[in-house]
């Protein structure tokens, strides 16, 4: 059985800044990622924890991602702020833009930020939760690559279109979802296929339009979006919100970075926040409390909340340190 | 079986008109409410067109509706315009405040039109449609009843809790949705009660929190959210928007109004406006035409969009008259 590695947090940021600095990142890249997988690595988020980091040095290695581009920040309107990334990768672009954004919530209420032509393989939950800890709600949206077929089709267009939500709580943890509105991540069906083992029914289409139980047909078919048409439909809102609303590409017009250069790994992303303490001025406080009600009695039924697991396994890390399998540890040293 | 009646539109309003002001709504609400369910019966949309009138007039008899009050418009902040409906339905104050919160949707790129204190009964796409006409991206949501267990538990808490979108469409019908976050509308599994068929188990759970196939029991105890947990999460999301954050209450604050008079059929709602000029400046006019690769995209593969056969059932009603069932329209005779 493997073991895990259990690193201090400290070391295990320094482990992938050294790795992205080798494969030729900028400081403040290296730094963002940096952030954003560790963030996940110390919430056992594994599927964007320390991992991805294997992906991003591909990236970078095939020309799919600008280790040095510097995110240009417009000021669009005054509630939009939109950034250029110019092929860089997402992360540094909202750390770039976020506190305009915030400015802008909190006088207007509402407001949006654009990231374009971005290299995008992080979690959206850091993002929305970095909002909730500046006091306000998040909601962020992007498009991926076209790998689930809309409701009633049969071929892959729409991304696995991840949609994340954060609400402050104060004195707690905040109330966070991220899910892919595909059925499960394109990750989990590949996991299936290296461990032989066949898929649900629901979970896509092989390459003729039939519901299938192998992986492998599931990954040379089309994924299928979760909930039906109700789902298929929100990514189709995610494909166009993210998409032709911010001046950016749909999921169809993108692929991953490749040998020979032709990826476009490129899109947008779109994130949302909006301030209660612009809604409800002086009530803000009252109805934020309130809405604990909600917490409690989803918890009183014995239900859990979506990120419960996720600040549970946080708080295990930050007193014990990251947990890291010593296979990915093994082939992260491989990198630096 | 049952014959329809054919109304020419105009008389299908005038029968709406003759019922609300016999129930004692004034000209403004009548009008208002007017207009939305005879979209609904135009676009062959029952469940919310003429048909609800029959609940509009019981809820003002018992009470549950003021039916004189006047919205009033506040202006929050330059994202928000603020609306206290006053117990009145929720329609008039939309139309009340569309036209300023397409004003700051102009201006910020983004808006909110948060509606308080409201009776609502009504679908969602109405409004956002109307939106998407005035070339806005428009997002609606409401809390409702509490009526569905959060994934993982087994008594109601959330409401049905509908969600909207419209995008606007250059010379077209905008792609809309609009969908309960429910697995289905309570009113089907109240047709599947009366009909004495029996539901599938994923729909709901009886009293003791065990999945049912038994209508009956289905309506005792808590439907369940489409989705599973990623369908709850959504719901638990519109809770939060359309309640603590524009001050309004939680779906389980809620009750219909009741003989009683303790009823308390009042809460909020949020809608939200995106402009495509101001994210976009002189590409919007490209990036709407290029959102229209998606649609056809989704209709080349066999697949439909979510409210086509409402905009089909329209050049039919608008071409030939509104249909309304027989027992319907002797019911409606009734009120007038």
């Amino acid at each position: 059985m493997e073991k895990d590695r259990i690193l201090p947090l400290q070391d295990a940021e320094a482990l992938s800044l050294r790795i992205l600095k080798k494969a030729g990142f900028s400081l403040a890249h290296a730094e963002a990622i940096t952030r954003s997988v560790v963030a996940a690595q110390r919430d056992e988020c594994h599927s964007h924890g320390l991992y991805r980091l294997i992906g991003c040095v591909e990236t970078a290695m095939k020309g799919g991602v600008d280790t040095h581009a510097e995110p240009e920040v417009i000021d669009q309107a005054p509630g939009i702020v939109r950034i250029d990334a110019h092929r860089g990768n997402s992360l540094l672009s909202f750390e770039r833009g976020k506190s305009q954004l915030k400015e802008k919530a909190e006088r207007n209420g509402i407001a949006a930020l654009a990231i374009n032509n971005c290299f995008h393989f992080s979690a959206l939950w850091p993002e929305v939760e970095a909002l909730a800890e500046m006091g306000l709600v998040g909601l962020a949206m992007n498009p991926t690559h076209a790998f689930v077929a809309p409701a009633g089709g049969n071929r892959p267009l729409l991304g696995t279109n991840p949609i994340a939500f954060s609400w402050p709580r104060p004195g707690r943890h905040p109330y966070t979802f991220d899910f892919a509105t595909s059925v499960v991540a394109r990750g989990e069906i590949e996991l299936h296929r290296r461990a032989g083992d066949s898929i649900p029914e629901n979970w896509a289409l092989d390459d003729n339009g039939h519901a299938t139980t192998d992986p492998a047909a599931a990954l040379g078919g089309a994924m299928l979006a979760f909930g039906g048409h109700k789902g298929s439909a929100l990514s189709t809102m995610i494909e166009l919100l993210a998409g032709p609303l911010i001046g950016d590409v749909l999921s169809h017009e993108t692929q991953p970075a490749n040998d020979a250069g032709t990826g476009k790994p490129y899109h947008g992303e779109i994130i949302l926040a909006l301030s209660p303490a612009t809604f409800l001025g002086e009530r803000a406080d009252a109805h934020l409390a309130h809405a604990e009600v909600l917490f409690e009695r989803i918890l009183g039924q014995g239900a859990r909340l979506p990120s419960q697991r996720r600040y549970e396994a946080r708080e295990r890390s930050l007193a014990n340190g990251v947990t890291i399998p010593a296979s990915l540890y093994a082939e992260l040293q491989k990198l630096t």
